[in-house]
Formats: C-alpha cells, structure tokens, sequence
C-alpha cells in the first residue's frame, strides 16, 4: 500500500507561464484543504537541489491569481540532470518530510520528473505549463490563452496604423517547434499568413498572398511569424519579399517575453485552478507520475513517458479556415 | 433534390455579444469564397420585415473582427412572432433572390428560425450568439469567454483597493437565468462565494463564509451575484447581509451592459470564425434547420427544436472548485 | 537650525489610488539614494498609533510600480483626531529614531498631518493621492488620470451594445463632491451629459439633451453621473427619467471600487515618481508642513494650512466642450 | 477684412497617432455646431490633389472617438511639395467651395500647410498629431500619452516573467530624433536605463548599471531603446553588451507600429477634443497660419513659420529622475 501522503512540495520550472500562479496558488489550498501541508519550491529543480524550500498557505497565495510569471520563480537546471544532483534534492526533500511533488512546466520539467520518480519511488504528478501548447495529453496548456490573447491585442494595435499602400507588418511569436501560438492568433487576428514551423515551404504560402494583394492592391497586411519556421529570421524573411516585391515594405515587431507575461486569462485561470486541485486530489487518491490536462473538458491523467514521447498535434483546419478568411 | 444555393443572408438578433462580427465576417467571406452572394440583414427579424437587407463583401466586412457589438444591429422583434410578419419577411428575402440564412442569437432567434424553416421550407442555418452560455449543443457560445474576461478584469481592479477590514465586494454580473458567467468569472476571480439562479437557498453559502470570515478577521471579500438569483436585488442582499452582519459593510458594483462589450477575447474570435465558415459549408452541404456549435472541439449540429427544448448544464463541479479555494 | 533627517516615515491614508505605490517607491529609492533609511508605516495614522512600522529598502519596493493600491495598506483614523492618539504617535516615531514623514492622501490626511506637525515641531511633506482630484495645489493627483482611464474603458465597453433605440445608459461613477472624473471622463466617452455635484439643477442639460435625441431619432446615449450630484442616486434618476419621458428606457452600470483599482497609467506613474523624489529632497533642503505638487509643469509647494482650506476648480470650459460635441 | 468661412475642410497627414479621430469628430461637430459645413480630405495632401473629398457630419463621426488610426487615412505626398501639386490640391478646394482648413500632423504637414496659405492666401490652422511629442507650441502632442501607455503596458508584460538572472530586456521604442517616449515610459516602466537620440555616449550609463547590477546580482533589468539612438540598432547594443559582458543575455522586443496603435487614452481624447473645438473656434475668430497647442493647461498659438523652426526640449529631469529611482 502507497505510504501517506502528509506534506506536499510545488515548483515550478522551465519558461514561465501567465497562470502558473494560479495553479500554485490552487495545490496550496486544495492541499490545505485536505488538511496537508504545502511547501513552496523557490527556482525549480535547482532550487530543490539548493535546498530553497519554504512552507505556504492560504495567506502565502493571497493576491497571486491574476499576476503573470510565477511566484516560485523558475529556472533550468543543469545539475538536475545528473544523479548526484537529484540525490541532493531527494535529501532536502526528505529534510522536509516532503512525501511529494507537483510538477508545473513543460516536457523537460516532465523529463526530469520522470527520472527522479523512477530513482527515489517518489510520487509525482505534473502539470502542464507553457505558453507554447506543445505538450501531450491535454487540449490547451496552462498560458496558451493568455499568450495568444496577448498577441491579438498587439496585432489589433498595428492594424489601426493606416497610413501606407503595399505595407507588410511581420509579428514575430513565439513557437520554435510548433505552430500553435501563430495559428490561433492568426485566425483570431485576420492575418493574411502564418508563418510556422511545421510549414516545409512557408514562402509559397506568402507568396501567393502577396499576388493576390497585388491586384486588389493598396492594403496593409498581417503576416505572423513563428520564432522555428524553416524559413528563417524575421528579418531575413522581409529580405527575401523585398528581392521579389520591391514594392511592398516590411515593417517588423518583435513581440519576444511580452507574450510570457502580463494577467492571465479567464480560461486559464479556470484551467489552472481545476488542474491545480486535481493534483492534490489525484496525489491522494494514489495516482502516480502521471502528467494531468484537461481533454474534451474532462480531467485526463497520461503517465509522464507517454507525454513526453507524444507531441501535441497541431490543427491545420485552422489554416484553412484562415486561408479563406484573408481575403 | 435541394434547390442550389446562390445567395445567402445573415443577421444578428436577440441580445448582442462580442465575436458577433467575428461570425459576420466568417460568413461573408466563406460565402465569397465559395462563389456566393451574400446579404447583410441590418436589425434582425425586424429589419428582414422591413427590408433592411445590403450586400456585403469582402470589404464591407474589413476591420470588424475585433470589433464589439454587431454591425448589423440586432432588435427583439414582436411582429415575426406574427405570420403576416414572417410573410413579409419571407417576400423580402425572394425580392432579393435570397436563398438561404444565417442566424446569429439565442434561443428566441432559433424560435423564430424554426417557425419560419417550416412555414416556408427555407434553409437555414443558426450560430450560437450570445454572452451567457445558455445553449445546449455547443460547449461555449460567442461572446462567453469575452464576457467573463471582462468581469474577471473588473474584479481584478476592485481587489486592488485595500483600504478597509470587513468589506463585502458584491459584484452583479449577467445570467438571467443560470450561473454561467458568475461561476467561471468567480472562479477565475478568486471570489469567496457567487449568488446564482439555480440555487435554492443562496445566502447560506454566503452566511457561511461570513462565519469563516469573522474569525480569520480583516479581509475584504469578493461575491458575484448573477442578476438572476433567487435571493433578489444586489441591494437586497447588500441589506439581509447588514442585518445578520452589522459589522459587514457592502459595497455595490453593477457591471450592466459593460459585460456585452469590448473586443472579442481569441478563443471568441476563433469560435466565431470557425462557426462563420462552418455555417456556408453546412448550407452548401445541404445542412436545413439546425444550430451548429463545438462539442470536444469538434462541430456539432443539433435541429433547432431540440436546441431550443434542451438547456445548456452548469457544471457544478466549478462551484466545488471555487469553494476549495476560497480560502 | 533643523535638526538633521536621518530616518523617514512614510504612509498612505485616506481612500487609496493607483499610483501610491509608485510614490512609496520613490521615497524609499530616492530616501536610500541620498543616504536615508525610509520606513513603512502600515495602516496609515492608525498603523502608527499601533506601531505597525517596517523598515523598507530598494528590494522591498520592487514590483509595486504598476500595482494598484498600496502595498502600506490605508485607513481612516478616529484615534488620530485625539491628542492621546497623536501622542502615541509621535512616541512611535521617536523610538523608530524617524526624523521625518511623507503623508500620501487626500484632505484629511494633510489636516491629520498639520495638527502632527504643529504639536510635535515634526518634519512632514505631503503628496496629493486620491482619485478625485479635489485638492489644491496641483493640476492633478496621483490615481486621477488612472481613474478617467478606467472609467472610458468600461464606457467604450457599454457603447458598443448596439441594440435598441431610445435607450439611456446610466454610468455611476466616483466624484462625493466634484465632477472631475465625471466631466473629465464625460468629455473623453463621447457622454451627452454629465450630472455632476457642483450643478445646481442637474435635470435640465439632461431632459434638453432628451428632447434633442427624441427628434434625431434611434439613438444609444451616455450619460455619467458623479455619486454627490444635487438629484439624487442612480435609481432615482432614472425613475425621473421613465417618468418624464416613459419611452428612454435605463440601464445602470455602477462602477464603483472597480475606479480605484488596476495598474497606474503612465501619467500616475511619471507624477507619482516626481513626487515622492520631491518629498524627500524638499526635506533635506529644509522644507516643512507643504503639500507638493505639480502645476503647470513645475513642482510646486503649498502650506497644508491653505491646501486644506482651498479648493480645487472644477473647469467648467470642458463642459462646454462636451455639450459642443455631443451631438 | 477676412472673408466670411462657411465650409471648412479637414485632413490629416503624416504619421498618424491614437487621437486623431478623437480631433476629426471634434472638428466635425465643433463646426456644425457654428452652423458650418466640415469637409473630410481623404489620405491627406496627396487626396487633397487627386480630389477625394466628402462632407461630413455629426454620424459619420460617431463611434470614432476611441478609435486609434484616423478614418481619413494618412499619406505623404511628394506631389504636394511641387507648386502644380498645391495648384490642383487649391482648385479642388475651390470647387468644393471650401473656405479653411484644418490640418492634423506634425512638422512636414505644417510645413506644407505654410507654403500653401502663402501661395493662396488659404486660412489653415494646424493641430499637432504625432506620438512623437517633439513639436513646439504645446506641452503634449496628440498620440503621445497614448504611445507612453502602450510602451509600459507592453514593458509590464515582459517583466513579469521571472526566470533567470543577469538578463537584460532590451525594448525598442519609437523616437527618430528625441527620446520623448523613451523618458517618459522609462520611468514609468522602472526601466535601469534608456539609450534616446540626445545622448552623446549612450552606452556609459548602460555599462556603469550593469556594473551596479553585477555586484547585486541575479537580476532582469529592462532598457529602453529609442530607434533614433547614437548607438546603433538594437541587435547591436545587444552585441556590445554581450562583448563587453558576456554574463548578461540579451532579449529583444520590437514594439513597432504597436505604439501607434490602439484605443486613445483620456488624456488624448481630451486633448484632441480641445483642440478640435480652437480649431474651429480660432478660425472663426480670424486666427490664420497657425499651430494650435496646449500650454500649462491654456491654449497657445504659434505661426507655422515657429513652429516648425522651434524644437520641442526634451526635460532631461526625468532622466535625472529614472537614474535615482533605477535601484
């Protein structure tokens, strides 16, 4: 029979996620709740090794729902990558007299979980965060909505400017493997293209619009660009549009960490509350090394090395739909 | 055989939501798209009797996708409740050589569609349009999410003040007649307690928390109240809680018609673009007489008899949720 | 000669603004950067009565910038008005070894502020924070332009509703005894009247404006009304309204707390910081008993004794602007 | 004595700026309300030449005041520069019996509007619309409160995320020949530096913080970036900081026409509202040849011929400001 569970740890690593707080701010309560304690682990993995540990409660979380970044900091640790430093870690874990752990990032935070599981015999649960919406085993991961939002509320703002004929503004999202960010914001922005990773020929795409736009000539035009496309760099790409169409100019935005940060979302925070009790819960009623996510809008539990071998696939009707729509 | 489809008309009626010219625009340009003509029917059932009816393309639909509101208007209409007014209707749409809707609204604009499919043996297709999620046959309507994300950034703003101890934050979101927007925004919102219709006895939960309040002292406290509940008015409740809990100062929010405006969130637009498309592919498909929505991401097509007989479930499981947090 | 300032205090009183935690900010930075230790007094007046006093450094305000509210927490002081309580007071400071204090409020906190000074011969400066904008000597006050700001938004938001004629929408917004955020935010939301408390017969501007939409017809309006306004509450307005002319039918939004709240604009945020470094270094050159604020562009300095007793101008010319283009 | 001005022309030209439509709609109403015809001149100069001009009223500026952009759209016209081009722009203006004109841009569009009122003796009075904030003859530009707002907004985002140490966010803001936006914005974002044109040694500053941020260690620090810097593009500050210290890694954003764009803040509304009604006002009363600004808080009037000559002064106290409070 699986020991009790008494004392719960949280932390949070690899790229923050607007929502992470809040997700935090639900394995704390929900653990207090079920009457456990709830230690905070500062900076991740690397922090657990460093033994940056503090106990929190409802009052620790007070505040944090609606704030971006994470609480707990993050970070990507080297050492945790090696046995000794998740020796050290399982040491100050037991210091603690932690019984176990709520993983909130992405597929390395997975990974490392995954190891140190299997290691120590050590219950872990995990939670999907990133903006990118690249994990396995659940819809949408905790800070896609707030990320894609954010890049709509930018993109509506360049859309006022209206200025100028032939005018291209390249937006550079974030996405280096997949396209899942510059899709949906595409969709959602009327953009004429995006630009993503999965594309073999993205010019081709943009091309053919840029044809189009000849002929019914004198409008601005929205192209999304993920950082992965095999196209190459935003600037490399307004190089190669002005060889071929001399007349259209390029104007660039970067939206780099903007897209990290700022309050999420209704759907998110909703989303990683949900997730966030589900932890505890599934942590007390035995489940193990599991990652937990949200599909069809029902709790979904896949066990961490399916997660992580899986990809999350990425739905090209949404290019069709914004094919038609960018007329 | 089904008559071929040419030329195709949308309007928007009942209440108004965000993404609603999201959907507009969708139909317009997939009806292009696919060949077709497409008319824009300014003010509902109402403008249809009096012949309201515009072309629309391309352009005339630029620029309103992060647009509130709808560009064609919308109005309840009581002379299509009458069959001398579906008659005139019916004649402007031949006088048109339309052959074809789109529906944009809620229950009573799928009523009013029913009624006029059967009379007149007239295609049609509805997109669910309205802020309060009260439809069966889609997981989420236009304008839901958007409605939320206002109220969510509206709370946001009232806990920043942090002036005083025993202060009640009664909040009045919309929900006529079920807790939609109070239980998701409540939850997003970290609020203590929400009052809404499907509750029987509405003021133990909140009497409770004030008990729990009392002894851990000094906090202000969030409630949502949806207009609905059956407890009565936002002052009403603002005067039985001053009365068991003199200590317990109240003050008032009525967020009003603020919740119906403001750009449509991505998640919004995206719906609403998805159903635009989906609504010309149904019709051209030979699709009559349905309402067309998204159930586990995918499209899903219910006649509008049921859709109007069925009611949308509040998933009470966030009502437990927000209980455990509102610590 | 003055004694030399070693130690300042610093607290928020009164009603609290978006914007005082930019101006602690500035006092603790600029305190540190001139060689001072600054001290927190939590609570305002009370907080001192009660020893509620921390000391804080560059690292304890960072992250407050854009935050709404204050991190110091405020209060109303019934003790402070005493002698007894002014005396615990001053024991406080004396023990902390605080040479000096920075009040951040309105009207009663400067008066609070005069009697201090007076019986103790203690060093004080005042910076204007309230989102009113009621105090004399300054243009504005810190939490003014923040709250214009979130009141336009939530108009922006009521203006798209776009569905009925003859329709009033009733926008209740902050303002005891002045208009300021009224017509200020009247002027920038496209509102048709304001009812604000310096009229004397409020009904008048608002039937004209009623019998002027009556003739073109078909129209949504706004009207702002200030909570002191001569008519009356919100509700009764709108039943005199429904009385006069039976056919405007009234939806009341009322903002309430949601105006105190959210993150600074840049305005707040520049004047706030301007400020608090002009607290500090008003102090060391030997100032004493002012408010300091900003007119025309300059800082400038006013005896509590006189900002007390004056008033600030309502300017009646953006009436005029606004009754000019609310056609 | 000056003829009599029945119908007045308005345009917009340059670069445009949140604000204009805010100033359009004034002008519009301002001058129906003296009983005038107002007349939009479409992308500016060049349509002014090629004749694309339509009468306005009262509804085709409704719903355009929170609106960024400008519905008459902008150009730069080298036509305009030529005597033929202000000869046809004249002859249009006579045809459409348009008496004066009100010109909204900044320095190249007065400096059109002065050649032309020499040539033909043309009554035109200008209002100053650019982010930019760098025209003399007002304190504030249209479009300028809004851009700082979007800039610290968007810098806000980008510091919530929390993840590592010595990380600079090197942010590019617009700003060609002043830092006006840089100042302002950095200050009120809690930026540790900003590189802006009027800086001789811009990386000094830069260099001596992060040697002050070494010895504190583990921190993000924000820099703003004004295009029109000494220093060199952005992606080269990045490359001599990484040279120089090749510790600290460098993010880049790319903000864009982003800043141009969105809804107008308050303060831009009223301005804009202000100085739409002196447009008219000042026509009517025999004002010629002039921009119209706001100066500690009064209207002002300066000859184009000033105006253009002058150059607004960029208040270098608030970079005295940022350094003190950059802890």
């Amino acid at each position: 029979m699986a020991k009790e569970i008494n004392s719960i740890g949280v932390l949070t690593s690899g790229g923050d996620a607007p929502g992470m707080n809040a997700a935090i701010r639900a394995v704390v309560r929900a653990g207090n709740h079920y009457g456990k304690r709830v230690f905070g682990i500062y900076e991740g993995y690397q922090g657990l090794i460093e033994n940056q540990i503090l106990e929190l409660n409802a009052r620790s979380v007070k505040g944090i729902l609606n704030r971006g970044g994470t609480i707990l900091k993050s970070s990507r640790s080297e050492e945790f990558k090696t046995k000794e430093g998740r020796k050290r870690a399982y040491e100050n874990l037991q210091a603690h007299g932690i019984d176990a752990l709520v993983l909130i990032g992405g597929n390395g935070t997975f990974t490392g979980g995954m190891y140190f599981s299997e290691e120590f015999d050590f219950p872990l649960m995990g939670l999907p965060g990133t903006i990118d919406n690249d994990l396995a085993g659940t819809d949408f991961t905790i800070g896609f909505d707030t990320a894609c939002n954010v890049v709509i509320e930018c993109v509506d703002r360049i859309r006022d400017t209206a200025e100028s004929h032939n005018r291209l503004f390249l937006v550079e999202v974030m996405g280096r493997d997949s396209g899942f960010i510059g899709l949906r914001a595409g969709v959602a922005s009327g953009a004429v293209d995006v630009i993503f990773p999965e594309e073999e020929n993205p010019m081709i795409d943009l091309f053919a619009e840029l044809e189009r736009g000849a002929s019914n000539n004198k409008t601005n035009r929205i192209i999304l660009v993920s950082e992965g496309n095999k196209m190459g760099s935003i600037q490399e790409i307004a190089a190669a549009v002005k060889e071929r169409y001399p007349q259209w100019e390029s104007k660039i935005t970067i939206l780099g960490h903007l897209q990290r940060g700022g309050s999420p979302t209704c759907t998110d925070r909703v989303l990683a509350s949900r997730l966030g009790v589900a932890a505890i819960e599934s942590l007390l009623d035995g489940r193990r090394g599991e990652a937990i996510g949200i599909v069809n809008n029902q709790l979904a539990y896949m066990p961490f090395e399916e997660a992580i071998r899986s990809k999350a696939k990425l739905d090209m009707e949404l290019n069709r739909i914004l094919k038609i729509l960018a007329s």
